[in-house]
């Protein structure tokens, strides 16, 4: 990997869950890498009053489990030896004096603001960075969703980020554009001659998005009360993978190029009218059941959980893509807490042979797919059927690995490692651009106040399973079923 | 593999090099396998006066080499037990009469009559069997190339054996039909939606299909001297292994509906003028060099080769086919004596992605290619570019194995196993039918003319090398070269 320019990194929110589990873990593998020069600065803010001692013992603490094999004293003491801390309160000018002063010292490297705190402090905290002259022109803010919680108050935040800095200075992460099969995935549609041809709706019948947490609202019910599947899931991450796959060739690998295609594909999704959004969407919300080992309560039951909520806990829809390229093929979403599986992946399933010349018997097989999946491992499966070998043509189903990881010998990054080092580089292509977080919002609002104007609750389903009966019903209807392909 | 109806099959140069090392070893094969009933019966024929036991022990010494670690005794004698063998002259009818005798014993069973002999005898044995009633509703007659030395000659020793055989009844071999390979190549077409779609002149830039030996003529001169490499191999396995991969989709797998298709494959091969045979074919003939380990002499120096001969030991063209699938898009094919390997294979080389979005200098592979090997190795392999894991889209070469020959645990069969098998079931998909013959002498036909009044000298190419520079000319005017991927 090339080494990255000097850099002054500060991490809002430097102490909390994001910082400890991701960030630094992904700023120590690039030192490790040698990629990170001894001039450039981590400098992590947060509001606790703690020595720059007693951070980095708390960060040790934290990032060693994260890092396993890769940790090793010498390396974390080169990674410490970059890192500050300063006590800041977001809401406080006052506090920001001693940061303030420290990046002063380098005024014209390249200085990434990374907000991992939650949104309500976004105004604020640009505010008294612009205000204290903090935003250089070599400075980018990366920010966390959940940006709002509708297309209104998503709309807010970023006018008051960007007051302060300009668009081609904002990195909204979407952390699924850093997976590594979702750069294969772009590799493979657009380096290769042979899948562009069949990526259409002549020879593809579905997709299928899932992303399928086994976790529960884990002491958050407070949050997810006033978020729920469809907002904290679908709207981001599941779209973001639909374009992925649904978007045309972009004309380069710019950042505006590829983003301009992912917008094109969010303002063709066709919108839903109120019946649609009762025939085309499921909301679900688990009941007691059993996940793993062990019996879970139901999410009504979770602390901070209204008893009668109409959170919702899992969502399903079909979505359409009204163009030339994908007009009739359905696009499968799904998303749940509570699942069996810990499982996000993404399932191109084409059409059958059109005519089966060696008889349905000998055929065997199922129709062609393609699985890339990004949870519970990386990895991108092309499914086939193949001659058995003998003197019959009998077919039978094989499957071939196109991830190719062990073709190359080079580390597999982590989702958050690529993109904090695309933040630091400037490259905005794997960034959600305003516009685009806008579309979604939009696209999604209907089923939002259809739901909440609604009498109807939510369909529950035992936790452990894979979401209420409503969700298949959704493809059945089609003649089609989930992917259960292991 | 389900087991064999019983069969009678009389082997017609029994004692012959053909018999030795492949017929024989196949059937020994389907003995361990299972497949053959005890009943069922080998009948060797040959001149020579031998009794039963001196051939099968000729027979045990010639096929245990061919046999490697699939002999053992105990099968050996289970087979032996199924095998007699009679002293025929082919142009004696009296000496049919015991073979007859045998014969008569089972008038209702499947009876093959296996003719690996000069094809100067087939007249004559079709005639024998035919007046002394040998040939009945359940006999089948299984014919070797060369099947003539041009049109005509080929009509007439059709005509000889189809006074006494219906066309079904006639199992014209060409090996390269039974290879797996190419039974897969028909398997990932038509089984897979995947393929089909490509598989035309919008993504096919150009097929290369080689047969090179390492051998040189062998002690054969005389016989080669009257045949060449176009008659020897280019009319008969190059052609067809072309109407495998250029024909459309049949209606179904039984025998008509897939020779029909390869009937309209060679109907459609543009037809060469006398200008084309000067600019689109090759002729070469090798001279003293090395292959392998040691020096070789030039093929006018071996034994009943004329000084100053003009036969092709090498031939090059540069095939059209004119439909709307495949208009523009050359089919190269070659073959060759003293080549520097034994290889045989067919290269669909797709076009490059027609706008390489991540630019150039990150694109690095060739196009996609695929790859189906029948020599040295049996394999199929698709070339693609995949990104390869880290920050950067970077895409490097890799390829994917196609063969899924680990996917199974069955045994391989050799292509002479399946297609004896394929005769005694009378399943004739695999054989060639004389209107595809007689289609494939006619396109042939002008390079023959042309060749023999023109005054030029065949190009020499040194003995170990890839055939004269014309042969890389004839791609080169169209900006392509040979395949050279190991």
């Amino acid at each position: 990997m090339k080494p990255l320019p000097d850099f002054d990194m500060v991490l809002f929110g430097g102490t909390g869950d994001l910082a400890m589990r991701k960030l630094l873990p992904a700023l120590y593998q690039q030192v490790k890498a040698g990629t990170v020069s001894p001039a450039s600065r981590i400098l992590a803010a947060a509001r606790r009053k703690l020595s720059r001692a007693e951070f980095l013992d708390l960060a040790e603490a934290s990032c060693k489990p994260f890092l396993g094999e890769a940790y090793d004293a010498a390396t974390w003491k080169a990674f410490a030896e970059r890192v500050s801390y300063f006590s800041v309160d977001a809401q406080d000018a006052a506090s920001y004096a001693v940061l303030g002063e420290a990046l002063g010292q380098h005024p014209d490297r390249v200085r990434v603001f990374y907000y991992s705190t939650a949104p309500e402090f976004f105004a604020a905290i640009s505010a008294h960075l612009g205000n204290a002259g903090l935003i250089t022109a070599r400075s980018r803010v990366v920010v966390e969703k959940p940006l709002g919680h509708d297309l209104e108050s998503s709309r807010e935040i970023n006018d008051a980020v960007g007051q302060h800095f300009a668009e081609r200075q904002i990195f909204r992460i979407d952390h699924y554009l850093g997976k590594e099969p979702v750069q294969n995935l772009l590799a493979l549609r657009f380096g290769n001659v042979l899948f562009e041809p069949l990526w259409r709706r002549e020879w593809v019948q579905d997709v299928q998005i899932t992303v399928a947490e086994q976790l529960g609202v884990e002491g958050r019910g407070d949050f997810y009360e006033h978020t729920g599947a469809l907002r904290d899931m679908l709207q981001n991450h599941l779209l973001q993978l639909l374009c992925i796959v649904a978007m045309e060739p972009p004309t380069g690998s710019d950042p505006d190029a590829v983003r301009d295609e992912k917008l094109k594909v969010l303002r063709s999704l066709k919108p839903f009218t109120p019946m649609d959004v009762a025939t085309k969407t499921v909301r679900g919300q688990y009941k007691a059941g059993a996940v793993g080992s062990g019996p879970v309560s139901a999410y009504v039951e979770e602390p901070g959980v209204a008893p009668d909520s109409r959170t919702e806990t899992f969502v399903a829809v079909k979505a359409e893509i009204d163009t030339w390229r994908w007009a009739g093929v359905p696009f499968f979403l799904r998303t749940g807490k509570r699942m069996p599986d810990k499982l996000a992946e993404i399932v191109i399933n084409f059409r059958p042979v059109p005519h089966p010349i060696f008889g349905e018997a000998a055929h065997g097989g199922r129709a062609n797919r393609l699985i890339i999946r990004m949870q519970p491992d990386e990895s991108m499966r092309l499914y086939l059927v193949a001659k058995q070998p003998g003197d019959a043509m009998t077919l039978q189903p094989v499957n071939l690995n196109l991830d190719f990881a062990e073709s190359f010998r080079a580390r597999r990054l982590e989702a958050y490692e690529r993109l904090l080092m695309d933040a630091i580089r400037g490259k905005l292509t794997l960034f959600v651009r305003r516009d685009e977080q806008e579309a979604a919002w939009r696209w999604v609002e209907p089923i939002l106040e259809n739901w909440a104007s609604s009498e109807e609750r939510p369909k529950y389903y035992t936790a452990g399973s894979w979401g209420p009966a409503a969700s298949s019903a959704l493809l059945s209807r089609d003649g089609l079923a989930w992917n259960e392909e292991d």
